[in-house]
């Protein structure tokens, strides 16, 4: 097999494999809505682990949206940790995507010994896991397993499992209907990007990689983060857009690139850092809803999503530009995209 | 004056500051202890920007630790961000070396707005400032003032006005008393270290550094990660310790230095995390409270504390190591530690 070829096409494969996963959860919906009645009056603690504990992170801003509280926090600090006060009755939210990740396991097993009278939510890609048969309501996409040790189009795709929990809990069964909208506006925006992605991977003068992100997009730039660097072994940060101004920035150089996820709500702020960037002698890329009445002058790239949903609704749009990128970086420092260094695809203790 | 001087004298200051800081607050325990009357019934939102938000990090930890609900969020994200859904009633408690960085102060602000009978606690470095007139309640450490840009004192001794906060939260005034062994063991941990600082400090082969903290010591490695940032414009990240395995493990090679922040709850766990390491060709050094009964086979240097003080009140302890590490990296490559690249010491919009 072609070097990256179980990662290229999964990357690819994400309007598919979304489009039918999308389908699939509204056959669902209605089942869900009576599973998870009355779960909204309860705080939530969402959990994973690496990639799905960025995925917690962004779920749990988007469930603070629609006005359910959520706070994320890893599986180990959930799993391991005596003295860690949380709310009295709180329901958990797992996010794994094999099912099988220890910490993420014992933190289910441990809730269930605290909480006897609680609620396990999973969200996962793997039926009938020991994650699925401990929840009460389980939210799966089995179209999104992976043969790659990266998490691509499963991290996508659990993101819009966490989407519809979300509309779901907010009595808001329309979100199903606009989260439609995504898998052709990523086909319209991978058709924008064009070349981009391989050029700016194949790009090896840049050298720092920083992905910045606000509310529910923060958790996309953390994953962002951990794609670009489990993929081409970079230097690959994420930071809350405003706080890179606090400090991190020193680092900022020519060798950098800055990549803003680009936010409805604080646009202009975030604009604002990444034209302060470019002042720093980095190279700058926007992904953003649309170019809007904002100045953009001094911006390097912008690519536009055009989803025609709200930021809290699109995050999993914002990651195939950059997971592109990252494949094209491994290929252009001759690693291999489906065997990072160092990993192997399930994390066990 | 010399390069650096600034920095220089305020980490080595941190003993006597810190003492000089809990004498004060002896006296100040009385007054604040009826001041934060009823506090504890209500979740606390801890805020900063920058450093005072990985402090921030810490405190809500260590706040939940002793069972008062905590969370920390960035002040740009509580500033700006509209749709961000909180308890409906929480105290706000806003972390600020200078009393000026404006998205905290916009924080501030928002809050009166939207809980006009809620509560605001500031902890600050600098009396007569926006945050503490804006605050019903301020712990203040005029002692801990800097020149540098960077934190160093002023970030460990707001940890440890945090907590004097936890103590009176909790109704423990005991932990005043225990927080007083602190100075004294950063001064023997100092004597202990030797050499060590500067000569890893000076050691350029060196180029990835890892600070891996859980509980209350992942917002300490945060900071240790920034202050190595700042002052040396190295690569450096933080992770919670055992999310380090979930992929930025990655990046690990024989450039690297990983620093765990050993705790006290899942000291095992976490040890085996820098063996593994060490097994991927890292250079591992551990902080730890004592050497204990653990096994150290294959950590290169292993510093204790013996602060006689639990892991959610030494945290403080764990960073001035680091600080030398930075300051005499910063040193050896020509950098001057007083005057971090791209920074200034308050960032406003």
């Amino acid at each position: 097999m072609t070097v990256g070829e179980a990662t290229r096409l999964e990357i690819a494969s994400q309007p598919d494999v979304w489009q039918a996963t999308l389908n699939e959860l509204g056959t669902q919906q209605p089942q869900l809505t009576q599973q998870l009645a009355g779960y909204a009056a309860t705080p939530f603690i969402v959990t994973g682990c690496g990639s799905t504990y960025y995925l917690s992170l962004a779920t749990a801003a988007t469930l603070r949206s629609v006005g359910v509280a959520a706070w994320a926090l890893p599986g180990s600090e959930l799993a391991l940790y005596e003295q860690t006060h949380l709310p009295h009755n709180f329901t958990l939210l797992a996010m794994s995507r094999s099912g099988t990740t220890s910490e993420t396991l014992w933190a289910v097993k441990r809730y269930r010994e605290e909480h006897p009278d609680g609620h396990v939510v999973a969200v996962t890609c793997v039926p009938n896991t020991p994650l699925v048969q401990a929840a009460d309501v389980a939210l799966i996409a089995p179209q999104a397993q992976e043969q790659s040790v990266a998490q691509t189009r499963s991290f996508t795709t659990m993101a819009l499992l966490g989407q519809l929990l979300a509309g779901v809990l907010a009595g808001d069964p329309a979100r199903l209907e606009r989260l439609h909208k995504l898998p052709h506006a990523l086909t319209s925006v991978m058709a924008e990007a064009g070349t981009l992605p391989e050029t700016i991977g194949a790009d090896l003068s840049l050298q720092r990689y920083f992905f910045l992100g606000s509310g529910a997009l923060y958790g996309f730039a953390c994953e962002a983060m951990l794609k670009t660097k489990e993929m081409t072994t970079s230097w690959a940060e994420a930071y809350h857009t405003l706080e890179f101004r606090h400090g991190p920035m020193s680092v900022v150089d020519s060798s950098s690139l800055v990549v803003g996820l680009i936010s409805d709500s604080i646009a202009e702020a975030e604009i604002a850092v990444l034209k302060q960037m470019k002042g720093l002698g980095a190279r700058t890329l926007a992904l953003t809803e649309t170019r809007g009445t904002y100045d953009w002058t001094g911006i390097d790239q912008v690519v536009e999503l055009r989803s025609g949903v709200s930021e809290w609704e699109r995050g999993a749009l914002y990651l195939p530009v950059i997971q592109w990128i990252a494949f094209y970086r491994a290929l252009a420092k001759e690693l291999d995209p489906d065997n990072p260094h160092n990993l192997t695809a399930v994390i066990t203790l």
